[in-house]
């Protein structure tokens, strides 16, 4: 076995050991063989967890053909999924041209059924003329499903089913998953204490009240900025100090995003900042803080250690950022992601979508869709007997 | 003064003094006088905190007609709001009959505008045949906003606003509101300690979110029984033990209903009760615990103290029923029911909604409909600028 | 019966039945009449919880001579425990003066064994000069344990063992006992909500910690003043904002002294205050708020609700005052003050221990002293045991 | 620059920014001096926070002699130090006879002032025989403490200070520092989600205090096993299951001991635990879980992923364990131990309580002794401005 593989043989074990869900569907899916004769195409990161969802395909008779995000493929991992026989395309240092045309492989191979993310696989088939030949398939992403509602509104001739669309998933991945392992992020790469320090959550979706919850939970000072106004208002009898970002620059310790939009910490915000200030995004994109600003108008920058950034600004302050704006549950050394758990959840909503993709298409309308209730339903009393929430 | 009227002004006079969204209502309804020339026909609890928003009302213009709910008219009251010169029926001890008449009273009596609570006054004027004369209405409740929807579709000619429908209810009166409401209130009547006491929350909407999550904050260990599988999923990952309310009959010393169905507590459930559980009902309908079987089946019933019944049953247990299974937060010696600002959002909702229906009717379909979103997005930030939440 | 002595006996029937480790020493009591021709003399509160108390120590054999403090006897309470054949001197409305004989006569009485108030009745035996016939007692105060090892030191010659130095009572009256139910009175004096308030908390021992954990667990904002820097230290780790009352006074809008020290809130801190502040005191005496100062400062005084006062001041501010500054979780309409259990646990020390003077009073040094380990173990196990902790 | 001594300089940057209350001593030391002329013999933990303390140190004047104790000296610090100009004995690959000598080295220097972890230094410093000569010291630990006061009562003539008794650290680092790193270090192990998952904390110590207390924060369902009845009642009003350990075996997920005492988790326990238990230590000594015995047990061991092991035991069950054993909190890749704000606090204990000993020795006792009144009063305040604690 070669050094690489081993390694990813190494890193599936302990994560392979702890989804109960996917472990569960993994026979199910051996005995009905759901996938018999299909090819699925996927295209979504390709790191430990996914490969386990991938086996789990597999085993249900799937022929799989994949690729991975660009940046973020581990090549470990490739190792592992193609020494079962999975067709893989891409590697960690690929170039974004050679991500294009991974994708380009995917799509070229002709898929029955597509596992997406962001759409892209929805809209290379599209483009390549022989979208009739798709049976169905599912999107990870709300961002997916936007841009299936809205560019190719009337194109996809077959039923996309949209997993991030779940209650299940937001409350369990985006509030609990993310609002643990950004807390935990957090205190891994900066070593600090959360007891009586002051937070601003930007953002109170899901992830922000997440964070939010968390990170009071644990003796911090929470405030929240949010500019939808039933959102603030809710965030006020959940207990927070709620107000303007601007105002509460000059009181918060840390900031956390998580609004979805861009440059919510500006040059204004920036301006106004305690020196000392941390700064950290939680956002899928890594626009949220106005990285350019802060680098442009630094006297100086230093790395202090594995995603601590230091600004040196003119005005005599200094500012911290952790992982460069990206995701800070995503980062420095060792980051673990999500709970094994919340991913279990999210990709046995992917696996029993799929499937109902290969087998009952026919019930489904075309175009995007939320996950079918029966299976949400379904879905949430096998997460309650996993947990054994009645002890 | 007559002792009445001395003693329904005392009650008032703090909860008046301690509704900022009513009082900045009345300041500016007595500028705007949008109900100037207008009659407002009223069902609903004549208490002190409605008598604050009839008097909002009356300071915009409106000639008010108003009569109570079966059972809860309060007399102080009634004589407080008649010296101010609305038209009032209605006494504590009215028949059913004599209420039934005080609500055609209110409808003889035409109004432009409705405030309605089950739909009553909606389907009286519909019955009487001069519903055109109606400019529109609010209706306070969802079971009301159901019967408009159901049972009077089509028949309304005018525009109902649901008040009860809004999120701004749903967390500011359900969760926060009732939550906080019952906890004090099982505490108040039974003087029994929270912490490390065992408690069964059964129903996980927003009241029994509310519930659950004080109890706890309380040092409560809490259980919650809940049908619908996305719902028992979300307690569970709020880190409730959650289970069948059988199975949990034997565990827990406390059992509090907030479901909206019958019989939840029931033959079943009871005769799994440990000796010495202790019963209350938070929902609407005092129909959530069958008192009936509890009755039937005691050998001896006795009332140990204000809203305490103890009965004994055959098999030697015995069961402690809070309030006659009635609503546990407007219960007891001195019950105060929801807090004064829950009050003042939930009223303020009404104020504005009837205002918009009063200036603006042309502008809304006819039917139930919801409160429209930048009313919602006003109240909303009203409610935060009162709090001073960003403090 | 008597109408009085029905009351009494009607609110002691719910008092008795939640009260499980007083009634399983009534049962041993009954079996060791530990007490057997022994007179005990009691100077406590005589309200329902305490007669329960008595009816223990009756039921182990001792003959039963009581008065109450002065200000806080309930005639309803006084007619049952006489009914039962215990001598028991005082009334309601008693001068202080008849309070002064009250206690005379206790002492007139001879009593073997003191269960003592503030070594009212240990001073009294001392200075009547027959000490020497008393085999012991018990102190319920720390005030009282002072005035033993400081006024009277040396002069007692008989062991007094001092309740409230116990670690049980200081965690299960103090911490948990009076924060559950100074929160629950001003929820139910004020029908205010606490979630997104301002509270200030005045003091960290075991009952501003107490007041102050449930105040925020119920979502309030919780700051706190204390002049000792090791349990400021404390409290801000526990995640609550720390500083100074005077700074703070521009902050809060709810005020709740619990600091053992005078004028905690004088004239100061009221200088400071913002209108609309709501003051309250849990400390047990009602000298922590300058309310001498607040009086003679107002334009105007007025009586808003039971228990609910409002100070116009000249500068425009009103400032409510709950419960004239006495202790607020013993205060308003229908006030339960600590729950059953907490009262349960402290009249079990007191039990026991008065069960150790009488049986082993060889055993014990003269003068105060802590409650034995072994009774602190044993009620510790009892009180787990009752609440069934391992559920 | 070497290699070594850049990663060490790397590995303090961030440290030494996020130390205030060190960074404020260092610049009162240099110029107060107090160590002017004064060796300081020195035995703990060469790792980077200690380097921070020692670099504070040496500006106050003194000369440091230093090593570390067995297994866990960081070479890169040592060679940071060394580049200052201590004298530093010890690397990372050390036999335990080569850290005997290491330890004799320092005594050989001849120190002043010794700082001391385990009494090792004092007890060498006795036996050689120049005891006399040493002005005075510091010991970091509670068993080096009882060691003084127990095996070496009466033959140490200078005045040690015991880091480890004062209730700053016992709050700050024991409970707060510890119960966060432990939870923190549980997820980022074993990736898993802490809402809804069952744990059993054994220990309610000021370590087991927190863990419970973080844990229950993020949502998990907790119970406590304490065989100190006066805890587990502190622990069943805190709201935890409190029981017994053999009991609770049964019913848990995952089981951390912080008892202090030997094999806790032991045959008894193990044969118990229900298949997938995950074991984890956060007790000073590796002895807690009785590995030795799951080692002899199991029919397989297998590592899963850095710090998590597998016994499979022959009856079906797999068990896992963390660290080995080991402290939970310093284990797995990237371990971070106590938050830098903790250990701020500690070291500035120990920091100043060096000064008294070298500036006015004279005042103390000879022996053991907690840290000066006045020392803990002045640190608390400096901890509570450098939080910021009133915003």
């Amino acid at each position: 076995m070669s050094e690489l593989l081993e390694k990813g043989a190494a890193r599936t074990r302990w994560i392979r050991s702890r989804m109960p869900l996917l472990a569960a569907a993994r026979r199910e899916f051996a005995e009905r063989q759901p996938f018999a004769g299909r090819r699925i195409g996927m295209s979504l990161h390709l790191e430990p967890k996914t490969a386990v969802l991938l086996e789990v395909l597999a085993a249900g008779g799937a022929e799989v053909v994949a690729t991975g995000n660009h940046g973020s493929t581990q090549d470990d991992i490739v190792a592992l999924l193609r020494s079962t026989g999975m067709t893989v395309f891409g590697a960690r240092d690929d170039t974004i041209e050679q991500h294009m045309s991974n994708v380009a492989s995917v799509i070229e191979a002709k898929p029955d059924i597509l596992l997406d993310n962001g759409a892209d696989l929805a809209a290379g088939v599209v483009a390549s003329g022989h979208a009739e030949s798709v049976v169905g398939g599912t999107e990870e992403t709300t961002s997916g499903g936007i841009r299936l509602r809205d560019e190719l509104a009337g194109q996809v001739p077959f039923p996309v089913i949209v997993i991030n669309d779940s209650m299940l998933k937001a409350i369990g991945e985006n509030r609990h998953g993310v609002g643990q392992s950004v807390v935990e992020s957090v205190m891994r790469i900066t070593n600090l204490m959360i007891p009586g320090r002051r937070f601003v959550v930007a953002g109170y979706g899901w992830c922000g009240r997440g964070i939010a919850q968390y990170l009071r939970a644990f003796g911090g000072k929470v405030a929240v900025a949010e500019v939808d106004e039933l959102k603030a208002f809710e965030a006020a009898l959940d207990g927070y100090r709620v107000g303007d970002l601007a105002q509460l620059a000059e009181w918060g310790e840390f900031f956390i995003t998580a609004t979805g939009a861009p440059n919510v910490i500006g040059p204004d915000v920036i301006a106004r900042l305690q020196g000392g200030a941390i700064l950290a995004n939680a956002g899928h994109f890594p626009w949220e803080i106005d990285t350019a600003h802060l680098r442009a108008a630094a006297s100086a920058v230093s790395q202090l250690d594995a995603a601590i950034e230091r600004f040196d600004l003119p005005d005599g302050r200094e500012i911290t950022l952790l992982a460069e704006g990206r995701m800070v549950n995503l980062a420095g050394r060792e980051p673990k992601g999500n709970s094994l758990e919340a991913m279990d959840l999210g990709f046995l909503l992917q696996a029993l979508s799929l499937e109902r993709v290969a087998t009952a298409a026919a019930g489904l309308v075309p175009g995007a869709q939320p996950v079918p209730r029966d299976l949400e339903r379904l879905i949430a009393r096998r997460f309650l007997d996993a947990l054994g929430a009645d002890r």
